[in-house]
């Protein structure tokens, strides 16, 4: 048996959580926070609450809200500057993934210098990072838990992937309530990007059992829950299991890391203006579909998790109604189907596979794969 | 809803992890080490692979070893002494639960100052603790993640329930391989310590979806390999089960705290030299009946972890049939069954029922309980 790790933030979870965030700032030592936030969630109204408990817990803050989806590394030397000509002790995250993310690298390069490509891989960060409490908004990245930061690199058209203990947050204050601002497509687009995180980290080289417990209650939940999440914004119930489907797939993938869906994704979205969401569940079937081969038993698991009779069924039949289930889930709640829909030119996909190749989440694929491998794959999706 | 709390250390899980307690301590910034552990321990070898990583790591290190089972308060001040003396910054705890309960305890004096017995109840450290990394090797206490130390008051006679999140170690190790030296007897008390501690927490107040998860995995664990842990010292997939289902039972009722069992073994420990997994094993069938109405429902959960098959049964049935389950499986591995047999007196029974209703774990037992309540339960199991 190998040695497992297994690594999580303090985590606060309930409505009404993210009132929380100002004396969860204190608890850290910050007297003077950054707040990095963007600016539909400033137009949503969560930022002023997280605002207001910052006043009420006496906490100077400076406001950073300069980011866009797939967020960029001019994005985080913009926020750095910010952070630093403020003299800020500690960092707030508030919003969807690129928020967040972008306040992770934002921490990485205020206590070690260097430009954030520096740190780009597994286990470059060598200084400590300043407190970091995270508010996800969106049931969807996992980022708030996660060892992971995602920026693009605007000169190399391609998302670095940046993955260090050092990037878990030191308290993620998850509050379903943030999730009733979301519109019908983006809780779509991330509850798939849940389902495609509990499903990469199961068939993960390196899933343990700490992390198998996570995802299969990430997928099972998913399975019961987003359609109603869809449809509903103020379905309290839907939206609490998906806030809680999406807080335990990020701790199934922080520990177990990810597959081939987020390499290729991540290629996808470093030159495409695109939710990650939608790339992922344009490709998740079609990596299922070359995984299969891997670990049956475990695409077997998880029809049943997404719970599918499996009974009288092979691995391998079972592993197939999985997919059948994943594709079906998709087209009912209006995800683009096909990568010619969000706007890929097929001319790219040679270039995009070899970036796909690099990525750090191809190293724990369950299925061994080649350029041409991704190429194929990309070519089925598209 | 209610906002759920759930923190957790690090953790390193697997065979030969032990070995990584040295370079674990660096990365905490130790440079000169407290190692509690007791007698069993070293005798079993484990301390010297402890204090050999140790070594290789260019730490110094003391050894205390005055340790107890059911550990006492003039024990942690002993431990204090010695760390202050060697000019400590750091503790390693390993053993079972007594020495990392202790190594706890000292890590609160240390840096708190006063008597330990400032420190019961919830919350009551202020100063930020040592470092500490914890080595279970009994797969029982789950002390190695828990936010929890008991700690015996001598004068008192009664165990003192401290409680706070300061006690959360900062990294947890956890290798199965050290099981192998442990007797059958003692694994079934451990083992059924863990079971104690997967109910408890399953039917808890404070049971949130992130402690259930770890609950029912601890619990179904325990249905399926105690038995084979118990029969051979060899059977490395039992171990390895067993170690991960105290850790999973640990995540759990750390995060969910406790109920009426343990505030009664408390009160029994206290005062009797007896293993703490045996008092809880002989009360658990009878606090499982008296719970029993206040939540059906997970009951009848608990039977199907279990593996028993409740179809077409009412939950109050399906929940008898957990209890049935549970003491079946406690006279299967030879465990003690009555307190009597483990030599409590007759007419203590009162004064432990007074104690154990002012213990901190019986706030979030699931049923009502008053003094009355507790000595008839005391009784059945006498």
């Amino acid at each position: 048996m190998n040695i497992h790790k297994f690594v999580m933030p303090e985590v606060i979870f309930g409505n009404g959580a993210i009132e929380q965030v100002g004396e969860s700032c204190l608890r850290l030592g910050a007297t003077n926070v950054l707040i990095v936030s963007d600016p539909g969630v400033i137009e949503a109204g969560w930022l002023d609450v997280a605002v207001k408990s910052c006043k009420q817990a006496n906490l100077k803050y400076t406001i950073f809200h300069d980011v866009t989806i797939n967020p960029k590394d001019i994005e985080v030397e913009k926020g750095c500057k910010v952070y630093i000509e403020n003299e800020c002790d500690a960092i707030i995250g508030i919003g969807g993934g690129s928020p967040l993310d972008v306040a992770k690298a934002i921490a990485i390069l205020v206590t070690n210098g260097g430009k954030i490509h520096d740190y780009e891989g597994v286990d470059k960060i060598r200084n400590p990072l300043p407190p970091q409490v995270m508010i996800p908004t969106t049931a969807g990245s996992g980022s708030e838990v996660s060892q992971f930061s995602v920026i693009v690199d605007t000169l190399g058209q391609k998302k670095m992937t940046i993955i260090s203990k050092s990037l878990i947050p030191d308290i993620a204050i998850i509050d379903p309530e943030t999730l009733s601002t979301k519109s019908a497509r983006l809780t779509a687009s991330t509850g798939l990007d849940v389902l495609t995180h509990g499903i990469e980290s199961y068939v993960s080289l390196a899933a343990t059992p700490l992390t198998d417990v996570q995802a299969k209650n990430a997928i099972s939940l998913v399975s019961e829950y987003l359609r109603p999440s869809v449809a509903s914004k103020i379905n309290k119930e839907a939206k609490t299991h998906m806030a809680m489907a999406s807080l335990q797939a990020g701790l199934a993938f922080s520990n177990a890391i990810l597959g081939a869906v987020h390499a290729m994704s991540h290629a996808v979205g470093g030159k495409y203006p695109v939710l990650h969401g939608d790339i992922n569940s344009i490709l998740l079937p079609y990596v299922m579909e070359y995984n299969l081969l891997a670990t049956p038993k475990k695409f077997a698991d998880i029809a049943t998790f997404l719970g599918i009779d499996i009974r009288g069924l092979s691995y391998m039949e079972a592993g197939k109604k999985a997919i059948e289930y994943v594709k079906q889930l998709s087209m009912e709640i209006d995800a683009p189907q096909r990568l010619s829909d969000i706007g890929l030119e097929k001319d790219e996909i040679p270039h995009m596979s070899v970036i796909a190749f690099h990525d750090a989440c191809m190293i724990t694929n369950p299925r061994d794969v080649t350029v041409e491998d991704i190429e194929e794959i990309f070519r089925r999706a598209w």
